[in-house]
């Protein structure tokens, strides 16, 4: 058998070649500047070209964009999006939306069904931007009721099937009556019904997010068809970044709030909503030990730089991030057998295979592709560009 | 086969009931003021009460203690352990060393194999305070030659089978190695050798911390006995707290470095290291929403909050929680049948028992008992005592 072993082992020798020539150039380059530790790189080239490839998806679906601010928390990121043309924006919570009306922004949602004990700090926020709301029951409303003493909108928020927050779209006893009370009160305008497809994130295919998309579709459709002829102005509100990235249908929506999109990360790629040169934030981390007794890396960055969030790679195993190394002055994005494979506080572990071991020595840089760039973000605080700029996050969520 | 169900359904009734009883005035109360988000609740009371309690068994045992600061991450906490008679300290970076060093703490280790390209800013730091760094291969030793020009004391990393950094003890030709690199180097003092026995933490039983310690120990030992002739001075640094709570053997040991134990979490309550009465922190969360169809209540406190280290429940999924609620003005906590079940971004999701959804309206707050108090801790950048006071942690890791 050897004569035929040894020109498949060349063959294979050779698309690993090819594989890494097409490789090379991976655009993300660091500046000249000393990192030290686990340090959040960010390509501003990579970020701006995603924000404008949504906001032009979104004039050509003929939709109001309004990106989910939760994944950069940044200020400085967000005119990225002004000078994209956005105008209106999602927040998560009341501190996220009290931080961007300090930089301009006067039009936000806070996605996130009205949390009642900050309803008087919302209320002072609805005094000076306009402000929507979600409510999903009586409770919400109630309280808005009582509470609020400005102009403030409210969207309805919709389970399309995700089964976290929301009213089921056949609830419409429960609609009814929150929109009689809604009708009843006079600061309090209803805008519209507003979902989040969060179950595109476990989907199992392409397919599988189209069809999460086309069911969550058919569901705000029903709604929209419903009560339109008593609110002909209401707005359908739909956003997450597999749905808003992949699909094609968005016939009965009115607004689009994507967020993750910004940075993307391996999570997206896995579930084709992007390409690896889509990714424009890498952690860049020093090499702390090498231990090919196990065919393990140590590297100075953990879950407080990381988060925990994790795919399934090839082998079955979590994978918290995939690596790219320098070498002869070139990227080079290793294969899915090297990868982030543990993470305790500050130590990730690499499970990297014999051949590729001699790209790491301790004290050199490598670069690690994210999960989740969201949960990664947050922990950071801060970005550096590939420019060599330093971007400030909002203090703490 | 009724008349004996009957009774027994009425004997777990009771047992609930005795159950609910004895957990009844669950020590920690949060103070009077208006909490409206997810915040980090710390009982002073406890956290001292831990603090003195691993102190007093570092004196009955003749050790060193060098509690971890990672897990609390705060200069006012740090306090607590000055007055407990606490003079050395260790962190997991040189960000935190440098954060202590600037409230009076002089003597550190950075219980971090040396992470090279910080090495000039070690340097520095080692020109004001007493720094111990650790070493596991010749290039960390040999980047500490060319760039330490202060007396800085090293600790050899050993590995004591967690397998994530440090020399195997067996690989004295190494040991050796580096041993000739530091007696050729004045600066460099060796301190002995230091070991975190990480594996307690996956520990199957209580046993099982027991056997794990004991086989450090050992190691350990060995070490010294091959060592100490020509070191006399140098110490064991072992420092895990499950290992540190539980087990009653050190001798060959000089020092302990556990960090966790000054909030302890559920993770330790599950391993053994301590009661659910020894757990410090809490996060207290408004409800948001509730769901009987499905036996769920989503409440604000997500995956930025808790982090997502999750520990398996006794119905076989990932625990993230567990709930205590407020009944009658008492603290009840609920059985673990009710848990913090899932974490997205900002929203948590508990699972509910029919019996106990009464328990939960939104807009109330209840309390998690977190998995893992330092990852949770790392997050929120602040604790409220209960007895109403702001303490602030270090700004970003």
């Amino acid at each position: 058998m050897a004569p035929f072993l040894f020109p498949c082992l060349l063959f294979s020798e050779i698309l690993i070649i090819l594989e890494r020539l097409l490789k090379k150039c991976y655009p993300v380059h660091y500046p000249e500047m000393e990192i030290t530790k686990p340090t959040l790189l960010l390509s501003e080239e990579i970020a701006r070209r995603n924000i404008q490839n949504m906001a032009q998806k979104a004039i050509d679906y003929g939709l109001n964009f309004r990106p989910h601010f939760k994944t950069h928390q940044s200020a400085e990121i967000g005119e990225w999006f002004r000078e994209a043309g956005v105008k209106s924006i999602t927040v998560s919570s009341l501190t996220m939306a009290i931080y961007f009306a300090e930089f301009g922004w006067n039009d936000i949602t806070i996605a996130f069904s009205v949390n009642i004990p900050e309803i008087p700090e919302m209320n002072e926020l609805a005094g000076r931007i306009n402000l929507n709301l979600l409510i999903e029951n009586t409770e919400g409303l109630e309280a808005l009721q009582e509470k609020i003493t400005w102009h403030t909108g409210i969207f309805i928020k919709i389970d399309t099937g995700y089964n976290r927050t929301g009213i089921e779209a056949h609830r419409t006893q429960l609609i009814d009556e929150l929109l009689a009370g809604i009708q009843k009160s006079p600061l309090l305008q209803f805008k519209g019904f507003l979902a989040h497809t969060g179950h595109t994130y476990h989907a199992n295919s392409t397919n599988d997010i189209y069809s999460r998309h086309f069911d969550a579709l058919l569901k705000m459709k029903s709604l929209k068809a419903r009560y339109s002829a008593e609110w002909p102005e209401l707005m359908i509100s739909l956003g997450d970044t597999p749905s808003c990235s992949i699909c094609d249908k968005f016939d009965g929506i009115d607004e689009i709030r994507p967020g993750n999109f910004v940075f993307y990360d391996l999570m997206q790629y896995k579930l084709g909503s992007c390409q690896l040169s889509d990714i424009a934030i890498r952690m860049v981390c020093p090499v702390v030990a090498v231990h090919p007794s196990r065919n393990e890396v140590v590297i100075y960055g953990g879950a407080v730089h990381f988060a925990k969030d994790s795919i399934i790679n090839i082998d079955g195993k979590p994978l918290f991030g995939r690596i790219v190394i320098e070498h002869e002055g070139q990227k080079i994005l290793l294969d899915e057998k090297n990868y982030l494979h543990g993470l305790s506080q500050e130590h990730g572990i690499l499970k990297i295979t014999p051949r590729d071991l001699q790209y790491f020595k301790p004290g050199n840089l490598i670069e690690i592709i994210p999960v989740h760039s969201c949960l990664t973000a947050n922990l950071m605080g801060e970005y550096l560009t590939t420019k060599g700029e330093v971007i400030k996050m909002m203090p703490f969520y």
